[in-house]
Parts: C-alpha cells; sequence; structure tokens
C-alpha cells in the first residue's frame, strides 16, 4: 500500500538517517543459559543508545516465513519483497561491481567436482582459493557465443557470477545446478516458447566451459543458478528524494544496494574501515546503510560465543558510529539467525528506533525487551516509511 | 478487506455505541519532564475507565503515515481511507454546511494576489480577515455560467469553498491554484476528455471572478484547488444497520459525519453543549460519534499546557458523557497531535475500548501503557470491527 502513498507525500529535507543493519541480529536462548546471543552480550553502548530508543519487533515478509538476504534488505529499504523478486544472478554480478545493463542476463555460479562419468561430486570443489577461483575464471571470461558475450566475474572461494550480454536474453530458464552431489549437472530449461535460443546459448556455454576446465580438477565443472535480469525497481533516491549511500563490506549488500541505485563505498573490509568511511560520506549524503555481516556468519556456523563477541565488537565501534549525530537512527537486522538453528529463521527481528520524535522505553536491546517494545510487532517493509516520518522528510496524507 | 466482509455479518441490534474521538489524542514528551500531555494531565475520571477497559493503540493510516483529518476519521469510520480519497472540496463545502447534492461539483478556493502582469505575488492575499473575505465571496457568489450555478461562501481568513451546480460536471480537474507565488495563475485542465466541457466552465467562472475583484488588491484573485464530487461512500447506516448519530463542534467534523450520512446535531459549540446534546439524543440513535477538538487545537498551537487543561477539561465532563451507560465505549484519537511537533503526526494513537466483553488491562491511559495494552497495534480501520463485535452486532462468519 505504501507504493502509491509514498511518491505522493515524500518531501526532500536536510535531515540524516542512518540505518545500522546487523545481519542476523535475532537469535534464540542457549540451551545451557536461557539467554539467547543478544542477552549474553555484554554491550553497554547499545543498551546505552536502547534505553533513550523505542523498541519494537518486525516480520522481514510475514509471520513463520524465513527470509534470504535479498528480500529481507529490499523490506527493509522499503520495497515489498513479495512483489520485487530479486534473481541470485543480479546479486551476484552487482555485488562483485558488474556494470550490468538492463538487457544483459546473470548467473551466480559455483565452480565444482565431477566424476569421469559427468556426476558431481563436490558442488563446492572443495571450496577452493579465491585466487584459484580467479585464475580459472580467466580461462572461462570473454567468451563468445554467437553475438553473445559472456563474461566471468569471481566472486569469494568457489564462488562466481556470469553475464551473458547480447541481445533478447531471458530469464525465464531453469537452472543448471542440481543442488545436491551424486547427479550430473542439468541442461538448461526454457520456462517458456521465448526462453528457448537463451537456454540454447547457456547450454553451449556450460559445453565449452567444461572443455575449458578438462584436468583442473577439483574445479572441473561449474553450475550455473538463479538466472536473472536487472528487476525494474524504482530508485531509491528517486522514491525517497534522498541521497543514500551503503557502507558494506560484502559483495552481496553492495549488490543489494546497487540494485536500487545507492551509491556504494568499496574497498571496505573491516568494521574499522566501514566506521571511518562513514565519517568520510557524511557530508556529502543524506541517507545511510550501514550493513555489519559477523553475527550472521557465526549464527550460520552455530558459533553460538562468536555470535556473542561479533555483538560486542559493534558495541565497541558503536560511539564512532554514532557521534555523526543523525537525525533518526535505527538500528535492526535483516532477519534472525539463531545460532542454535544455525540458518536465517522467520524469527521476528529487534528493532531500536531513535529520533527527537519518539518515546523511549527505557529498556536495553533483546528478543524479550523489542517483543514488548512500544513500537509493537511491525512488518520490516513499514520501517522506512516510519523513518522518513521521524526525519519529518513525509508530508501530511489528505486534507 | 472489511469491505466484503461486512456487509454479510452485520446485524440489527439494540446495542448502545458511544465513539468518543479526543482529536489529536496522541502526543510525545516534554523536554522538560520527559512526560508526555496524556501522563502530566490529571485525569482521574479517564483513567478510572482506563484501568477497566482494555487498551491498545492505532495506525490512522499505515506506520509511519501522517494523516488529514478527513482520512483520519473515514478510517475510525471504518472506511478504507487509502481508498476512499476524499478531495479537499468537498470537505470545504460540507465543513461549512452546504448542502451538498451528488452531482454538484466542489473546490477549495483561496483569495489571491496578483500583480500588473497577472503574477501571484501572495497565494493568500496577505491573510486577509474572515469579514473581508465574507464580503468579496458576496461579489462573486450567484454567478451562473450557462446553465451551470455558481456558490461562493467564505470559510476562515482568506479561504472559501465554491459550488458549482449543473448538469454533468466532472471533478477531473487540476488545479488552478499554481502552489507557489511568482507564477500566473493556471489555466483548469481536464484530466479526460468528458471534463472538457468542465474545464471551459470554471475557467469561465475564474475570469469572471478576475473582472469581479478588479481594484479590490490585496484579494484580486482568486485560486482553486481539489475539485471533487461527492464521493459514493455506502452510508454508514446501510453498512453497519445503525443509526448513527454526530456531536461535533467544528465544521469540518460535522461535514466528514455528512460525507457518511450520520445525522448531525447543529448548534452545539461547547463540551457542555454537546454533553447535552448526547443525553437529549440518546434514545434516538444507536452510534454516536461524539468529537472534541481542544487538545489537536492547543497541540497545534505547541501549547504543552493548553493541551494538558484541555485534556483535563475532558476529564471532568466524563462522568456525565458515560451516564447514559452505552453498551461499547470507545475513546480514541483521530490521530496524535504532539505538542512538541506543533502539528498533526504520524506516532500511534491511544486505543480506549470497553464493554462486557474485554479483558481490562488495570492502566492508566496514555501512549506507553496503551502501547503496551492488551489490544496491541492496530489499523484505525480495525476499530469499528471491533466496536460493532462488542457490541454483539456482528453474526459469525462462515459456518
Amino acid at each position: 500500500m505504501y507504493d502509491r502513498l509514498l511518491e505522493r507525500i515524500v518531501k526532500p529535507g536536510d535531515s540524516k538517517i542512518l540505518l545500522i543493519v546487523v545481519d542476523g541480529l535475532g537469535g534464540l536462548p542457549s540451551p545451557d543459559t536461557g539467554k539467547t546471543e543478544l542477552e549474553t552480550a555484554v554491550k553497554p553502548e547499545i543498551d546505552k543508545l536502547a534505553q533513550r530508543s523505542a523498541l519494537g519487533v518486525t516480520d522481514p515478509i510475514a509471520p513463520g516465513i524465513t527470509p534470504g538476504s535479498g528480500p529481507a534488505h529490499l523490506a527493509i529499504f522499503g520495497y515489498d519483497p513479495v512483489k520485487w523478486e530479486i534473481g541470485r544472478g543480479i546479486l551476484s554480478a552487482l555485488g562483485i561491481g558488474f556494470p550490468v545493463e538492463r538487457s544483459d542476463l546473470t548467473a551466480r555460479g559455483n565452480f565444482a567436482s565431477v566424476d569421469a562419468g559427468g556426476i558431481v561430486t563436490d558442488r563446492r570443489a572443495g571450496r577452493i582459493s579465491t585466487e584459484k577461483s580467479t585464475e580459472l575464471c580467466g580461462l572461462l571470461d570473454g567468451m563468445r557465443i554467437g553475438d553473445t558475450q559472456v563474461f566471468v566475474r569471481p566472486e569469494k572461494e568457489h564462488r562466481f557470477a556470469v553475464i551473458f550480454r547480447g541481445r533478447g536474453l531471458s530469464d525465464r530458464l531453469t537452472d543448471s545446478d542440481p543442488q545436491v552431489a551424486g547427479q550430473k549437472p542439468r541442461q538448461v530449461e526454457a520456462k517458456e516458447a521465448a526462453a528457448a535460443e537463451t537456454a540454447r546459448i547457456v547450454n553451449t556455454f556450460l559445453d565449452q566451459a567444461i572443455e575449458a576446465l578438462k584436468g583442473k580438477s577439483p574445479a572441473n565443472a561449474i553450475l550455473l543458478r538463479g538466472f536473472a535480469k536487472h528487476p525494474e525497481l524504482p530508485s531509491f533516491s528517486s522514491r525517497y528524494k534522498i541521497k543514500a549511500c551503503a557502507i558494506a563490506a560484502y559483495p552481496m549488500y553492495k549488490g543489494l544496494a546497487r540494485l536500487v541505485g545507492m551509491s556504494v563505498i568499496d574497498g571496505l573490509e573491516s568494521l574499522d574501515s566501514q566506521v571511518d568511511a562513514l565519517a568520510k560520506a557524511w557530508h556529502d549524503f543524506d541517507f545511510f546503510y550501514f550493513h555489519y555481516k559477523k553475527p550472521d556468519s557465526r549464527g550460520e556456523d552455530g558459533d553460538f560465543a562468536g555470535k556473542v563477541k561479533a555483538i560486542e565488537e559493534l558495541d565497541r565501534y558503536l560511539p564512532r558510529v554514532i557521534k555523526q549525530s543523525p537525525d533518526v537512527l535505527v538500528l535492526t537486522g535483516d532477519h534472525s539467525t539463531p545460532s542454535v538453528l544455525k540458518m536465517h529463521s522467520w524469527h521476528p527481528v529487534p528493532l531500536l528506533v531513535w529520533s527527537r520524535w519518539i518515546i523511549a522505553d527505557g529498556l536495553p536491546l533483546n528478543e524479550r525487551t523489542c517483543a514488548r517494545g512500544g513500537l509493537g510487532r511491525l512488518r520490516a517493509v513499514e520501517v522506512l516509511p516510519l523513518m522518513m516520518a521521524n526525519a519529518l522528510r513525509l508530508e501530511k496524507f489528505g486534507a
């Protein structure tokens, strides 16, 4: 419902908004202590901020739905994550900073191992190094299938992005990745007649790649999935009339930011460099998306203590982050990643909103306090309008 | 979603419902005390009622969206405020009590100043007095353009309402008001072919108005906006099978009640007269919309102490209001108007529901208690169905 509403009431301003996304923020209690990661972490700075903020929880998509990072981020950027479905390929391509054109077809690739019979024995080719992967991508990059040019660029370890550039390419294709070992890579199939020629081009590329990788074991095959073209999303800056900047270390999140047209600062590897970049960019933008990855990674590893430490690390940096004095500050997650589940989950995500115009809950930040916070339980897609309101960047609706 | 549902399950009854709308009810903490207007007010009667009621909060439209009084009221009357958009013109015309017919075209007007070249130098003509405006409206009122009769009636200061009465008039017109000084008033344009003749009539009226106002500087031009016909809203009484009555002092709220077809009691100027009118009307209706304006006015003035006093004034009258013994009593706001913001805001609105069939929260009424109340966070449009349910006026849905 916001789609038609917002464009009519958004107004420009000079207020500044900082959105801190702590990936996988929400958790579940450890069976040993009965406390969640957030309840276990010693985080005086986060809790000091929380005390003077309004708390709540969000459902990334809807109760019970576990989101991938793509839809979870679209929702916190204020885009309906069910309406705007984003393929894995375009996230990979944008994530590595490839200048994707609207007519390009993208896919996410894995180097994989196949045996003499062509059966996949390892979908990740023993997680070869990024260095090795870069070398192998060089063998595949620049191929031409008829008029179609193929770009193959490394991501991390065994992962890479493929971009097909040609005329009339379609993303209505099935994956070649069988998703499990013990099977042959699949032929890519057209989901509709208009995609038949594209399927032929992609399958020809797959055949040529197998040729090129002969003898390169363990990385002697490739698997492609998530064929996608660039979606026609309205840009963040036109939608919200605000200059937005992404401060993220991981390719995928930079890709998500590029997808909605945010400026992306490259070359950030550590929280320390991210905090410096925020300070440097502060006067050039009005909206800052600050992404912190580690709690999700540790959660997915099932490393409860590691996730606690990752939260404590953020806590030590927080004073440097918030000393920029934004007019509106939100700290939340894109989704929950409980260490005991070792995966993204459906649990509501803690939400903290600070501005001059909130009623503080006077509570520390964790799953239990947020569930009882004054903001109640929101959909993630409602958070961005709330931030815009707190920044006094929305006109009144109706007379 | 209620639209199709309610008509199938609403049933008549003899229970009585009282909806008290405290305009601009919600607030924000004073920087001096950390307490909101509701937390500051001494209001023993309201709190006694709240103790035995269920509490919650509502979003008038959606989180982050600040509503005008029109959509905010439609929502608490149970109409989707985004679907049923109400033009400024019809609110102006109904607000001053003009007997608008379904075929009439209405607009909101401003007296304005233009220079010798016809450029707008002041969109409000120096905010001329209501007295002066009334005199000038007299010059324009009663004109005829072909078969179309034009009524021009003063609102307040430079504002007036225009009503075109004729055949086949359309509201698919652009505004003549350029919204900024330094430009000429715009020609009114038809947004669709069927509106071309109406555009011609309105433009002819605008030309004649300029003639009539020659030498009347600073009010030597008019600007029109918000062209609107009476929307085809289903009437409150047919939608809810209930006889409804509005007890409001201010024109706009009487206009909104008329818009949904409520009976409106005229001539009420004070809370005292409103309370008397409620007692008198009690046996003739089953639904009472009781509107109290003052907290919003003081909030818009930025008068924190004044808003506190306005709440305390309501508190003193409350025993006389509720001694009618309604079966369902709701006390809420149409929106929040925090004194510190001096305007309508996006903040959720406190909600109190009393009937025999609620679970009492045992708490006083304010923003913090309501945010934690047992009713949770609702959309305003959900409140009227909830009142109907508590009045045992809704059948079970489905077998």
